[in-house]
C-alpha cells in the first residue's frame, strides 16, 4: 500500500505551517467551505450533548427519515431504510467500495481528473481505478465515448469492473456534467452492468439556481448510489457527517447489509450529537435553506471572480458552475507540480497540482479552491456571506489583487521560451 | 468478504427491537457503558459547537497533548506527535491493521476469545487472524506457551505475521492478564519481531484501584502501540473518539505516516467538537477523575454481583477484574449459540455467545455485559452511580432476581441428561 496523506488535507496542514511561520499565503489549496456554522445548527448540537449511545449503525431513524425527505424533495422518493449515515461521505465512499460486489471489491471507473480520495481509497483495498477523461469542457463524469472500451478492455484482461463514479457538480473542475452525458452514462451502466456512485455533496451549491441538474438516480434508480453530506453546503466539514442513498432495487438491500457490516466494524456510527444536528439540517428548515442559498451565491461570485483573473492573465479555464473550485491551465510549465511549486514558492499562492487528481502530470493544470478567501475570522466570513457585493470587501479585494499580481509575476518570471501565455486559447464558457 | 454486522452492535439493535415489541428483556448483550455524560463534558462539547474546520488528521494539538499527558501520568512519557486520534479506537485499530507493514498488511495473533471486531476487521482487508487461547484463568492475552509455535507454524506456511494483540483488561472475559504473562509476551514479540497492539480502552475501569497493571508498552515501548478512548471510562461511546499512542521508536514515526495516510483517506479526523471535549477529558480534571472512580466502583459491584448469581446457579465463571463483563460457562448445552438462544427466547436474557468472540462454538460459554443494568433513564443511572449500595436499588435488584430466576429455569428446563450444572467446577477467583 503506497498511499500518502490525502493531498487536500496535506495542503491544509501545509498552509497552517506556512502561516505559523509568518508567510503571507493566498489559500487556494484546500476545499473547506470557509463559513461559520449557522447558530441554529450549533444549538442543535449543544442540545444533543447528552446523546452518548452508540445507536444504530445506519444512523438514527430521525436522521435517515430527514435524509429521505431531502432526496424526496428533489424528485427521488426515498426509503429511509435505504439511507445509511456515516462519519463523512468520504467514509461512506470507502465503505461502498468494500461493499459493492458480494465476494470481493471490483475495480471502478473514475473520471479524470477527480477528487483525490477516490483513487487513494481504491488503492488502500487493492482495487484498481480505471481513469477515463471527462468529455471536453465537462468535469466530474467519464466521457461516455470512452467508457465502454475502457471497461471491456479491462474485462478482457480478467479484471472485475463493478462500478463507475460521477461527481455532480465536480471537484476539482467546478463543472457540472451535462444531462445528456448523465443519460448516456446511465445507459452504458445498464449495458455494462455497472453500479453508479454519484457523489452529490456539492449538489446544493450549483451556482445557477435554475440550472438543470440530472442525477443518474433520476434515470437509473436501480443501480445508482448517491452520497452527500453537510460538509460543503452547511460548512461543517469538521463535524464529519455524510449520508448515502442506496439503489432502490433488491440489490440495494443486499448492498445495505454489506455496507452496514463494514461500517459496524470500522466506525460504528457517526457522532450521536452530530446526527441530531444533521437530522435537523436535512429537514431543510427555512433558516438553513436561506443559509445555503446565501452560501451558494457567495461561492459563485468569488469563484467566477477568481476565474476571471486567470482568464485575464491568459490562462485557459472553464467557467465554474458549482462548489468553490476552478481548474485552470497555464501553459509554459513542464508539469502541474512545477506550476504549483512556482505559485507557492515565488508568489505565495497555494494551489494543488492537477496530478493530485489523477490528471496527466505533464499538463500544467491546477485546482484552485476559492472558499478560504472569505475572511480570517467569523466576523469577516459572515460579512462576506451577507454582502451585496462581496468582492468590494477589502480583504477579498486584497486577495484578488494578490492573485492578479502573482499571475502577472508568473508570466513575467518565466524564461523567454516559456512566454506563451498570450498564445493560449481564451477561456470558453460552456453551459 | 463475509463480514456481517458487528455482533455487539447487532445485539444492541436486537435489544431495541424486542423492547419496542413490548418484550421484557434483561440487557446483558451490549457493552455500552450505560451512564450519563458528565455535565462538564457536555458543556465542553457545546462550547465547541462552532468548531467546523477539518483540522489536522492526527487530531488537534490540544487533544494530542492531553493524551500525551494522560499516558505520561501512567508512567509512559509520550511524544504528542506520536499520538493519533480517530473516530473511536475501533477505527484506529482498523487503520493500524492496514498501516502495520510497509507493503501489505500482515497476519495478527489474537487471544481467543477476543472482542468481535478484531477478527472481523482483519477479514475485511484479507488479513488472517491467528487465534491463540488465553492462558488458563486469564483473558485478553494469547498464552505465551502457545504463541511461538503458532507464529512459526504460520510463517513456515509462507504467511507474514506482523503483530499480536492484547486487551487489558479484557472484553469479553473481564479478566486482566497477569504482569508475568505480559512480560513473557513482550519477550516473545522481540524474539519473533512482532508489533504489539495493546487495547487499553478499559484500563481506567480495572476494579481494584491498586491492582498491578502492566502494559506491554512498559516493557517493550519500542514495539507496543496502545489504543484507548473515552467510550468506556466516560461513557461517551456514541461520540466516537479514540486515541492511539504509537511505538516510541523510529518505526513508530514511519507507522505514524502510514496511519495518517489511511486515516486521511477513510475518515479525515474525529468530529471537531468532540475533539475539544476529549482534550478536556484526557487532562483528567478532578471532576472527571471522580466520575471515573465512581463508575469503576459501580461496574465492579454490579459485575461481581452478576458473577455471583452465575456461580450460585452452578456456572463456571472467573471473577471479573475490569470493565463490565464476565464470561461464564454453563454445561449441558451443545453450543454457545444454543445457550444464548435459550436464554433470550425462553428467559428474556440477552447475552452473546462466546463463538461471536472467536471461541469454540461447541463450548457453552457466553459473554455477559452488566452495564445496562444501571437503569432506564438518566435519573436511575445517576442514582446507581452515587448509591452507597447500588444493589439495593429496586431496579437493579429486580434485574438480579430476573437473572436468578432465568438461571434456575435454565437448569430445570433442560432435559435430564443435561442436568450437569452441579458437577461443574465452582468459580475460582484467580488474582
Amino acid at each position: 500500500m503506497h498511499v500518502t496523506l490525502s493531498a487536500t488535507l496535506a495542503a491544509n496542514e501545509d498552509l497552517d505551517r506556512r502561516r505559523r511561520a509568518g508567510q503571507r499565503v493566498l489559500p487556494l489549496g484546500f476545499g473547506e467551505a470557509g463559513l461559520p456554522v449557522h447558530p441554529a445548527l450549533r444549538a442543535r448540537l449543544a442540545e444533543a450533548s447528552g446523546d452518548n449511545r452508540y445507536g444504530q449503525v445506519a444512523g438514527s431513524p430521525a436522521l435517515r427519515e430527514a435524509a429521505a425527505g431531502y432526496w424526496s424533495r428533489r424528485g427521488l422518493p426515498t426509503e429511509p431504510d435505504l439511507v445509511v449515515a456515516g462519519p463523512g461521505s468520504k467514509a461512506l465512499l470507502f465503505g461502498l467500495l468494500l461493499a459493492i460486489g458480494a465476494d470481493r471489491p471490483g475495480d471502478i471507473v473514475l473520471p479524470r481528473p477527480s477528487w483525490v480520495s477516490y483513487a487513494a481509497q481504491a488503492e488502500i483495498i487493492g482495487v484498481r481505478p480505471i481513469m477515463v477523461a471527462a468529455p471536453p469542457g465537462e468535469g466530474g463524469a467519464p466521457d461516455p465515448d470512452l467508457v465502454a472500451s475502457a471497461v471491456l478492455h479491462a474485462r478482457a484482461q480478467g479484471r472485475t469492473v463493478r462500478s463507475m463514479l460521477v461527481t455532480l457538480p465536480d471537484n476539482p473542475t467546478g463543472r457540472l456534467a451535462r444531462p445528456g452525458t448523465i443519460r448516456r452514462l446511465a445507459e452504458l451502466a445498464r449495458e455494462l452492468d455497472l453500479v453508479i456512485i454519484s457523489d452529490e455533496i456539492y449538489r446544493d451549491l450549483v451556482h445557477d439556481p435554475v440550472a438543470e441538474f440530472l442525477s443518474p438516480a433520476d434515470v437509473a434508480p436501480e443501480r445508482t448510489i448517491i452520497t452527500s453530506g453537510l460538509s460543503k453546503s452547511l460548512a461543517v466539514g469538521g463535524w464529519r457527517i455524510g449520508v448515502t442513498r442506496l439503489n432502490h432495487a433488491p440489490a440495494g438491500w443486499a448492498l445495505r447489509d454489506r455496507l452496514l457490516a463494514v461500517s459496524s466494524e470500522i466506525w460504528s456510527s457517526p457522532a450521536a450529537p452530530v446526527q441530531h444536528a444533521a437530522a435537523y439540517a436535512l429537514a431543510e428548515p427555512a433558516e438553513l435553506a436561506e443559509r445555503v442559498r446565501r452560501s451558494r451565491r457567495l461561492h459563485g461570485i468569488v469563484a467566477r471572480a477568481v476565474a476571471d483573473r486567470f482568464t485575464k492573465a491568459g490562462a485557459s479555464v472553464h467557467a465554474p458552475q458549482g462548489g468553490f473550485y476552478l481548474y485552470p491551465e497555464i501553459s509554459g510549465f513542464e508539469s502541474a507540480a512545477e506550476l504549483a511549486h512556482t505559485l507557492i514558492e515565488q508568489h505565495g499562492v497555494a494551489v494543488l497540482p492537477g496530478s493530485a487528481f489523477g490528471d496527466n502530470p505533464r499538463a500544467p493544470r491546477i485546482r484552485v479552491a476559492t472558499s478560504l478567501l472569505y475572511g480570517e475570522g467569523q466576523e469577516q466570513r459572515l460579512a462576506a456571506l451577507h454582502a451585496e457585493d462581496p468582492l468590494a470587501l477589502p480583504w477579498i479585494n486584497e486577495s484578488l489583487i494578490h492573485l492578479e499580481s502573482a499571475l502577472t509575476g508568473l508570466a513575467s518570471g518565466r524564461a523567454p521560451n516559456r512566454l506563451r501565455m498570450g498564445a493560449l486559447t481564451p477561456a470558453h464558457a460552456t453551459p
